[in-house]
Formats: C-alpha cells, sequence, structure tokens
C-alpha cells in the first residue's frame, strides 16, 4: 500500500526554487579574478538561471541529457552554471583544472561535453588541447577582460549569451534519479574515472551536509567556499547553501592566505570549507601577523587529506577557531562523514578530546559504513580491528561512467574505497591508510599516516611523508622522508624516533629519515606515495 | 541518462539501523506510567525493535500492508512500535486518546485497525467502545500493573509477546513510497480524515525537523518530546531523535507543569516540543517557584496554535529561554514552517524582533508555500496581502485515506491548508486566522488570531477568544470572549479597548467583551469557535 504523499522530485531546480522563495533577499558574494567585488541576492540568482536556462536551449542548442563542461572557478556565474546546466536537464561536468593536460584532455573527451563554459585566466590551458578535443562545439568566455584574445575556435562570451535572453523560463518536469552533475576521479593509479550524480543524490547530499551534526550551515551563517567548484563541486556547497539560506562568499582565484583573511575579516565570515594546506597557509600568516579584533570565524570544514591534530591545536589555542575534519571522495559525492565531539566527551583531557578531533568521524544520515577485514569478514566496531572501509548510501556510486567494475564493489553491493579504517564503538571513523600505501612489518601493520600526523607536530617539520621499502628481515619497514621547516635546522633521527616512542610500538617506528627541500605531490596535491616508492627505488630519494 | 548513483530507500528502517551505528551509545529515557524512570540505548532499541518485528509477524500473524494501531503514552515501548511496525511493512496507525469516544471507534473503524496496542492506563477508553470495533481481532497490553484486569477481548501483554523473541531478524526490503504511518485530523468540521504517510515523507520530514533553520537537533542535544507520540507523530520527533542523535526523554503521561519542571532540571534537557498551553503551563509555574540554577533547557518548539508573543517574551526576560514557534498540520506531517531570527533582523527593536518570532516562519526545504487571493490569483509577499495558505511538497498529502475530495487541492495540485495567511518579502509566513474563523465586517477583514494574541499580553488575562457575530450595520462585528486570570478582577472593555488601539483600526476592535470561567474547547484543546458561535446564536454565551 503506497503512502498519499505528493510526488515531489528532489532536483537541483527544487533547491533553487527553496532559495528563491524561503531566503530571497540572501547574497552570493564573488571575488572575481579581475579583484571586483560582486554582489547579490538568491532571487537574482534565480531570475538570471532562468535567463541561462533559455541561454542553453535557445542560443546554445543545448537539451536533455546533453553533457556541459566547466573549466571555471568559484564565483555567481559558476553557480549559475550549477543550476542552469541541470536545469534544463542537461549534466553539469566540472573539469577540474589542477590535473595535467592529458588528463583534461582525456577527462573531455571521455565525457563528450558538447560546450565548455571556461574561465578567461583558464583559457591558455585549454588552448594547449583544443585541438584534441572531439566533442566540443562551442567555448563560452566567463570574465573576459576587454583585450580579450584566444586561439580556441568558436568561441562566444558569457555575459553577451545571457544579453537579452528572457527572464521567463518554464523549468521541465525532471525525474529526481536523472543524472544532474559528472565529476572525475584525479586518477592517481591510473586513468580518471567519471562519477554521474543524479539530481536526488545532490540533494540528500546538501541537505545531509546543512545539519548541526555535519557543517551545521544556516541562515545564521556567511560561508566561505574555498573548496574550488572545479573539484567534486565544491563539496556541495553551492547546493547547501540555498537549502540553508547562509550568505555565500567566492573566492574564485584570491587563493592566498593574505586574501583569505582579507575575505575572513572584511565579509564577517562565520564557517568555511577547503583542503588542511589551504588551512595550514591560513595558520601560518595569522600567527605572522595577529588579527588585532577576534575574527567571525567559528569553525573550517577540512577534507581531502587528514587535519594534522598539531593545527587543529593551534587554530584553537591561537585564535579560538575549530577545525572540523570531514572526510569523502568523489565516489561519495564527496562528503561522508564529520567529526564532532559530543557531551559524551566532556570528562576526557585535550589530548583525548584531539584524538577524537583528529579521527574521520561519524556518517550521515544516508550513508552506511563497515570495515571488512583481509578474510573478508566485517570488523567488530572496537577502534582497533581495521581493514577496508566499505560504504553504501543514498550518493554513493553504483558504477562509474561507462566503465563498470565489479571489483570496485563488494559482492552485496558496498563499494570498496580503497581506504584502510577502524569504527570505534561510538561510531566514530578513523582512516589510517590507503590500500596501497599500507606498510607490513613482520606480519604486522603498520600506518603511516599516524606517523605523519605525529611526525607533522614537531615544530621543525613542514611536511611528512612514510612510505614501506623493502626489507630482508621484515619484507618492509617504513621510511620516513621530512621537509623541515628550516633546511638549516633538522630535527636529529634520534629526536623523532623518541618523540615516536610516546605514541608507537617499536617496530612501527622508522629507523631511516631522510630530508628533502619539497615531497611529490599529485596534480591535486596529495603526497604522491606512489612516486615516492619508484624514486627510492630507483635510488633517487636522497 | 540516469546518474549512477545506488539505490537507496529512505525508510523509517533506514533510520534505526542508522541510529544504532552512528549513535549506538545515545540514550532513550522513559518516565512510565507508574513513575519509574526507565533507560536503554539506540543500540537496545534496535535490537528489541528486531525482537518486535519477530513478535508481530510470527506470534501476531502480522503481515506487510496490515493496519496496527497505538493508543499510547510517550514511552520507549511506543518508540519500538514507531519502527517495529513500519519495519515489517505494516503502518503504524497512533490513535489519538484525547478524541471522543465516538471519533475513536469511527476511526480505528474506519483504518480497519487489526491489532491495537494499548497503554493499560487508556485501556477504560477502550473498554468503552470495544464491543463496536469491527476489526481490531488482539489487544496488546502495555505496562499493565501487577492487579491488571479488563473486559477487552483477546489481550496480550507486551512484555510477555516479546519475551524469548528471537533478536535476529533480516529487515524486509521495502519501498519509499509505501505507507508507514497513519494519523487522522481531528475533525472538528466532520468526521476524522486519515493521512497516510510514506516512509520517504516520514524519512525527509524528520530528516528537515533536525536542520539547523529548523529544531537544529543534533548529538549536543537533550531532547523532551511532550507532543504526543499519539498526536501527530509527535511531530516526527521519535524519528528526529535517531538521525540527529539526540538524548530523548519520553515523558509518558507526567505532563504537569512540576513533573515537566522536574525533568528539566533532572535530565539538563536542552531543547523540547509541545503545545502553547503546556509551555503556558510551565512558565507559570516556574514564575511562582524560580528554580535556582538557570536550567539547561536553551529553547522551546511550539505549535498547534499560535504562541502568545506575551508568553516569548516572558520566558525570554524571565529564564533566558527561547520560544521558537513552527507550524503544521496533520496533513503536512506535520510541520511545515518554523520562525527564527536572522543576522538581519539585528537592527530592529525588541518589539519588532517579537513581532517576527511570533510569525509562523520560513518553509523548510521540500515545502513550498503560496498565497492564494479569493479571485484565486496568487498573492504578492508583502506581508499584507492575504489569502488561502497553500502548500505543496514533499511530505504534504495528495489525498486522504479512503477519501478524495478534489475541494481539498487546487487544480494545479496543491493542498488548501484552510488558513488565511500572509508571506513577508524574507520569506516569513504568518497566520492570521482559519478560513472558517475570519470575520468580515463592513466589508474589510478582521484577524481574531491578532486580537487574541494581543489580548492574551494583557497581565489580567488567562485565555481570550475572539468570533464573529452577526451584526445589522456592518454584516459581522467582533466578540471578545475572555477568561480572566482571576474571576473578581476583569480588565474594563474601555481599558482593552484603548490597549488594541495601541496596534488595531478602529472599525477592527471589539466593542464587546464576554467574560467566562472557561472557553469552549476541541478534543485536542483548540478554541472551539464553531461551538462558541452557536452558543452565542442561542443566547448561552453570557
Amino acid at each position: 500500500m503506497e503512502g498519499l504523499i505528493m510526488d515531489y522530485p528532489l532536483t537541483t531546480t527544487t533547491i533553487l526554487k527553496y532559495g528563491n522563495s524561503a531566503f530571497h533577499h540572501k547574497k552570493i558574494i564573488s571575488y572575481l579574478p579581475n579583484g571586483t567585488r560582486h554582489e547579490y541576492t538568491f532571487g537574482d540568482l534565480y531570475r538570471r538561471c532562468k535567463m541561462l536556462a533559455n541561454t542553453l536551449t535557445q542560443k546554445l542548442g543545448l537539451t536533455k541529457g546533453d553533457m556541459v563542461g566547466t573549466f571555471a572557478w568559484n564565483h555567481y556565474q559558476h553557480v549559475e552554471l550549477y543550476y542552469g546546466i541541470p536545469g534544463i536537464g542537461a549534466v553539469c561536468h566540472t573539469i577540474n583544472i589542477r590535473l595535467s593536460l592529458q588528463q583534461i584532455e582525456f577527462i573531455i573527451n571521455h565525457a563528450e561535453d558538447k560546450v565548455v563554459f571556461v574561465d578567461a585566466s583558464l583559457v591558455p590551458i585549454l588552448e594547449k588541447i583544443a585541438s584534441r578535443l572531439e566533442t566540443v562545439e562551442r567555448y563560452v568566455i566567463i570574465n573576459a577582460p576587454e583585450n580579450f584574445s584566444t586561439t580556441l575556435p568558436n568561441i562566444m562570451h558569457y555575459d553577451d549569451l545571457m544579453d537579452g535572453s528572457s527572464e521567463d523560463y518554464e523549468w521541465p518536469a525532471l525525474n529526481e534519479n536523472d543524472a544532474c552533475g559528472m565529476c572525475y576521479t584525479s586518477g592517481t593509479t591510473g586513468l580518471p574515472k567519471g562519477v554521474l550524480y543524479s539530481h536526488r543524490s545532490t540533494y540528500l547530499h546538501a541537505f545531509a551536509i546543512t545539519s548541526a551534526n555535519a557543517a551545521n550551515m544556516s541562515a545564521q551563517d556567511i560561508y566561505l567556499l574555498i573548496v574550488p567548484q572545479f573539484h567534486v563541486m565544491a563539496w556541495g556547497a553551492p547546493y547547501s547553501g540555498l537549502l540553508a539560506g547562509s550568505t555565500m562568499i567566492l573566492p574564485s582565484l584570491h587563493l592566498q592566505p593574505e586574501a583569505i583573511i582579507r575575505m575572513l575579516k572584511d565579509e564577517k565570515i562565520t564557517k568555511a570549507n577547503g583542503v588542511p594546506t589551504i588551512w595550514l597557509g591560513v595558520y601560518e600568516a595569522l600567527k605572522k601577523n595577529p588579527p588585532k579584533e577576534k575574527l567571525a570565524l567559528q569553525e573550517y570544514h577540512v577534507g581531502g587529506s587528514a587535519l594534522p591534530a598539531s593545527l587543529i591545536e593551534g587554530f584553537d589555542k591561537d585564535f579560538g577557531i575549530r577545525g572540523v575534519h570531514a572526510w569523502g571522495m568523489t565516489e561519495t559525492s564527496p562528503l561522508g562523514t564529520l567529526s564532532r565531539l559530543q557531551p559524551e566527551h566532556a570528562q576526557l583531557n585535550e589530548k583525548e578530546k584531539l584524538k577524537i578531533r583528529a579521527k574521520q568521524g561519524i556518517g550521515f544520515p544516508g550513508i552506511e559504513m563497515r570495515i571488512a577485514k583481509e578474510d573478508g569478514s566485517i570488523a567488530p566496531r572496537d577502534g582497533k580491528s581495521f581493514g577496508e572501509l566499505q560504504v553504501k548510501g543514498a550518493w554513493v556510486i553504483r558504477s562509474y561512467f561507462k566503465t563498470h567494475n565489479r571489483d570496485d564493489f563488494t559482492e552485496d553491493g558496498w563499494f570498496k574505497t580503497g581506504d584502510i579504517a577502524t569504527i570505534d564503538p561510538d561510531g566514530y571513523m578513523e582512516i589510517t591508510d590507503r590500500i596501497k600505501d599500507l606498510i607490513k612489518s613482520g606480519g604486522e601493520w603498520i600506518s603511516s599516516v599516524a606517523l605523519e600526523s605525529a611526525l607533522m607536530a614537531h615544530p621543525k617539520i613542514k611536511e611528512a611523508a612514510v612510505i614501506g621499502i623493502p626489507d630482508e628481515t621484515w619484507a618492509e619497514r617504513p621510511l620516513a622522508i621530512i621537509v623541515p621547516t628550516d633546511k638549516n635546522d633538522k630535527p636529529k633521527d634520534q629526536e623523532l624516533m623518541k618523540l615516536l616512542s610516546l605514541n608507537f610500538a617499536k617496530y612501527q617506528i622508522p629507523e631511516k629519515y631522510l630530508f628533502l627541500e619539497s615531497l611529490p605531490k599529485t596534480s591535486v596535491g596529495k603526497f604522491d606515495k606512489k612516486e615516492m616508492r619508484r624514486l627510492f627505488a630507483e635510488g633517487k630519494l636522497a
């Protein structure tokens, strides 16, 4: 027997309409690439999305199911594309500008993008590969300066196109399971893979983000979206912002610590998202030049890689700003978990509290997690038993785009994340490694992530990566590769071993410490341990 | 093109599993009818719901689509029924114990309940109508005292049934559009009408409640569910609590102000829901006997009828506790809107702020609202133009159970609420009347709700209702019917007219004031204006 409830599809257009009617006067503020501050309301956004929908359908001939690429910074025009493209039933394919040229070329061809909307400042990247893009019929330039010129063929300008488009548009009825957006993984271990989000998954993910246990976004907030819109949909924040009625601040390419700090001050930002590297930079800049008045910033939401406990502690103690740890992957839309203390933790000491906050945290409603041990059995939630993290839920993929590999899923339909993790009795998940980075020494597993986090708490260490290297006796041993804060003042090996012995068993502690000026990183800024292992094998690390 | 996302139905079982895994150790605390304090965890709830599912299917022979009635207070067993019954695919029909015997009889027969779970203390009500209940095969008694006896036929005891039921149960796959629960409207103007909720609507409604703009429930909270589980699903709180990881306090029949205040103190409750009458009682008891320490209670969520601005103000000033206004109907699951101030209101004075807080507020994501004027056109959102409030959304009915009346819906599918309201430019909705209670005097509409709220702010007035009475010159004139705080110290008519003249035009102010010892109320405690008009017409009001 069916419930007698209205059919009400959860789509990005539902979100757009909601923002317009519930928070008509709330603002979207963009710091455009040329430095201009642009401000308009959710009501303006709604009006312009209807103009964009007319532009897409009438002037660009786009229709339901078409792939439309975006290659752009965070700004109001990109937000318009986030709603306008799926609003006509097409798919908004956000292309990561940080990938290699080969990857970008592969992705655009693989997705079969018909049109690409590109920021003028990013045009030089596409110019290099345009001749090899097989499906792109047209490029639409956003934020072109007066003297703009390009070798890209078939260009149009965003503003010209929008000019004169009608504000009357009847949004088509959409099935909530239809595709609305696509992102590719960075493909560190092979070709990038496409993840095709549905309207429903996008809605439910964005709404989950707003909840008080998650990013706790509301009409009280002024939210800074540092996570790029070209990278896993800015963690869904352009959708969450409208659902929560939060004022949104969009920094485009102004991502230097000083620029961010200026926005934090001028816009009285209360919450923000970003990867650890960004927050490390902001912290160091604040330390050098402490603000005269306490910032309005209450908390920053971090994901992408582990946030060192030392950074959480520093922000807390020095500036009274809370670092909140989240976890996710492109395959999970991306956010799946987030870590906040609960009243039950009140009696713990500061160090114990920090340990919980540094975990990846509790799954959101709509996400289920479990840990599969090596033998395939499900590990108990004891905070110790580890194995591969497997997830399922309302915004987790069931297949990659055009590429279904059974090995990515369990027989009972869970997605295999490739992360090694534990879950504790209170439901907090903690990632200890990527499967491919695991170190097995003398039959015992060693967590590289935990060692790195402990090393990075040392004041003389800027960055630390730990990889497994072959060893005749133990099969593998951990090797620590370190970038010192000051290359003329490296910490002593003995000192580091002593530091680690506070928290690690003897067999887990590396004997070897290599000091470099920088670490190999992937195109999206994560430690490239595959490259480190290769360089070590070839004798090139030293 | 479909998005490539897992199929993940939103069901009450999804919620139950989530509570168990994400907040396994969070507590549900029940003050049982016999005064015992019972405490267990979300993990215990999960285990016992599996036992209940086995009990329902194996011992009671219930199956998918069966109607199962509950006639019970708020306590852990009732929460088990909220998950156990829909978990097997049956429908949890919560019967309002406050309705008349005729209504209860009609409802149980109309719903075709096969089994009714009934609190021992409520058995006397059902005994009076049991002989006329046509479909009930069995009664299951909850919380029976030792010397319990009844004339109800075919009784079993909840504890006996659960004893020995297995904790192993494989939850069946459910379609999220399947029915999971049913409530009947109180039927003040006719027969009660059944509203059949789906799993999906129940999930989305409950999740919306938890958001920061709404009840703002999280793992930080200890939530007191005063709204009865027998009344519109306790506003979904038994579901929201698990999604948010809030500790839940269930008071069963301990609803006297003193009992509530004791729980607020002993359990350190942070948030609570309830109708205005309850909070008026709590306020008066706190005033008489102010607490020595500040209560942990941050805010109380109110709906069902308008919360007088004077009460909001009193709680604020005297105890630093925030009254938060919500609005909903059985037909909207029930909650649709809630009113909180936003940072943009910071520059308003206290009186203006209070005016906004006393509105019904902003719609939740998943709910759309509009105001239809008398001529059917849609009113502008100017805070002045009024008309019938129409809603649509993810938890709004598309039909009553077994009774579809086209007049309840517009041609384009919106539900007609029967409320008269305005929406202001910031999206805040305010109810000014029920359509049937509207007063039209000399061609101008008069809001009875606004007059009542202003009158109830007078210290000598306990309750005030305003109805329209026939008038030769003006067609109708408002009549104020008042219950004074002290029957020997009534306010003077002139004094009341002067008070009202501060905020109302002259034509809106009643000339006549009747003082009574009590006001006619409906079975669910709302002013029964239909009865007042009848009594007045028959010359019996004086």
